[in-house]
């Protein structure tokens, strides 16, 4: 595997506690296979100070590039800022850029203490524009400090992605069929054996009372993907049912 | 904190390329949380034998219920079952329950070898009732294997949702106003300081244009979670805006 390797760390109580619905995982999923980048884990944890230094400096040591979401607003539970400069053992201090774009942004008087936390970065890091609102993330190493709100994280997000650099791009090919799970996967099973560089996956749904499956096949060599997604599709024939085969 | 603690361990790779957006920790959240028992991490892994033999025994060991969900079905890529059986260090046999239950729906001629390995767990594994498509979940020790379709998940908890000691519930208040964030935050950090038991957060969103916060109380003490959503309250007030308190 010589794809560049990556982890999001989603930081914030409301998201375990049920009240939020992550969107960020999703999205961060999606971007990184198409720059080419295995998103490898993702953790949810709590607005705790010792959690959150631990699982960053845990993390950033195992993968390529680390993302966090959420925490870097102006309000007592946004700690991620902090926590970063700890887990990196520098200081915590007012970033001059950050802090023009947030005084152009407030004015003097609406900049206040609190807003002047998001303008406060661990030394050394490189901003993340936010076309959206304004206070910036930013990049501390191989480590980049994303909001957790989802159309802020997402414009970060295309902010900072040409300073990544990505390895083959993974492409997939989809086969929809009726077919219940259970009678596809033996020859399923082989088709994998015989695509051992490619990942093939197999997502059940009912619809319209029907059991089908979606099939799936990821990796980074297109002829060999479109392959095997044709070798299943004659799986699905040997059934005699029809199969719809996408990508 | 006397409350019991839980983890939830949702194992895919379908998770992590963004094709398949998780619906299982928002839900697992919501139920904990009115059980009383406060979910402190979530990870997302891939269909890795090694990494989810890893993950288990790391977080079994920490908390008190650990629920898995994916990767109990049929086809090659589902894993889990064996992973948890060698995470326990025991065989990996027919349970003759789920033997029985899987031949029932079936009937002999379906019951194939890959929907044969639904009925096959851990030695010494509990099973979870399956009312949606019959394959069971399973416990074993203080890990909870659930399926990864939503609606399965969800009536998987349900029917194991007897087997856990719950702590007091947490309840939770919600002030909803058109205050920013940054405005507010001062005054928000101390009512939280007046309320270290209580966990205070702040949500912004953004509605017709205009930025609002939702404020949320949370904690296990109902009259202080009532009073510290009232003390917010006045300080939306007394920045001349109206707020709505639910909860």
């Amino acid at each position: 595997m010589s794809q560049p390797t990556a982890a999001v760390l989603v930081i914030g109580n409301e998201i375990l506690s049920g009240r939020t619905q992550d969107a960020n995982l999703a999205y961060l999923g999606q971007e990184l296979s198409a720059l080419g980048i295995r998103l490898v884990e993702a953790r949810v944890i709590p607005d705790i100070e010792a959690t959150i230094v631990a699982t960053v400096n845990e993390l950033r040591a195992r993968v390529t590039y680390l993302f966090t979401t959420g925490g870097i607003g102006p309000t007592h539970d946004d700690i991620t800022s902090e926590c970063v400069a700890k887990a990196f053992g520098v200081p915590w201090t007012l970033n001059a850029e950050a802090h023009r774009i947030l005084f152009e942004h407030y004015g003097a008087e609406k900049l206040n203490a609190a807003r002047l936390r998001m303008a406060t970065t661990p030394e050394g890091a490189i901003l993340i524009d936010n076309p959206v609102s304004k206070a910036p993330g930013f990049q501390m190493g191989n480590v980049f400090v994303l909001a957790g709100i989802p159309k802020i994280a997402q414009a970060m997000f295309q902010s900072l992605k040409h300073r990544l650099s990505g390895g083959p791009a993974l492409v997939s090919a989809t086969v929809t069929a009726f077919v219940p799970e259970g009678t596809i996967a033996a020859g399923l099973g082989e088709v994998q054996a015989a695509y051992p560089a490619l990942d093939v996956g197999s997502y059940p749904f009912q619809r319209d009372g029907r059991f089908g499956t979606q099939l799936v096949v990821r990796g980074t060599d297109k002829d060999a993907v479109r392959a095997a997604a044709e070798a299943i599709g004659r799986l699905v024939e040997g059934l005699g049912e029809p199969f719809l085969l996408e990508g």
